[in-house]
């Protein structure tokens, strides 16, 4: 039977070859008889990416709540919706922390510039502006 | 003297009017005597979302660590990049998510596609693909 998954040894989970086996191809089978077609490690790393999702969800939830009442600071002291200063700081020190924690600085700072078009596009609202 | 700060009672800071004061139009200066071109509660609000975005670029991070595991599991096993059907079972949970956190379910869609099209990106890197 040809195994090809990499982590075998330690999952403890067979892939069937489609000969031989009580399981297909593209199947995988764990010693206690479970069958399914995700191999076990994907299924585990989609379970830690489900979890970091829903905590990446929830501090955005709690970022905006932050965008909002700065909009409406901003709204009430007439302050302008965008400030590039501010925002030329953000992407240096997100960058910076991107690179310490091995993500990809010019992925940290689209995802940036990402989440600032939205809440600008909020201020702007809150702002009675285009 | 104009006050124009939202909350001065809780944060005991004042905004100058530029006449008889000893701070500027546009300067926010507290009883202790400091003085800032911030308002104060602008500046608590931005150090809260200096935290929120160090810890999203951490959790970012931390998912790109699982999604680059996987997308070394799927060029081994010979599975595709991409897999419509589990990214549109994220989306309909990150969206009922969303909504129950107060984040725009559409935000949320938004940013999922985002980061999902740079995962795609580097799992075709990984397989050779285009």
């Amino acid at each position: 039977m040809e195994c090809r998954c990499p982590h075998v040894a330690r999952s403890r989970w067979w892939r069937g070859s489609g000969s031989g086996t009580r399981w297909g191809a593209g199947e995988w089978a764990s010693y206690d008889g479970r069958v399914s077609d995700i191999p076990p490690d994907l299924a585990r790393l989609r379970s830690s990416i489900d979890n970091i999702d829903a905590a990446l969800v929830h501090l955005l939830a709690e970022r905006f709540k932050c965008t909002q009442a700065v909009g409406e600071l901003k709204a009430a002291v007439g302050m302008p919706a965008a400030d590039p200063g501010r925002e030329e700081a953000q992407v240096a020190r997100l960058r910076a922390l991107a690179d310490d924690s091995g993500l990809d600085p010019q992925f940290a700072e689209a995802f940036l510039n990402f989440i600032i078009a939205e809440v600008i596009h909020h201020h702007e609202h809150l702002a009675g502006g285009s």
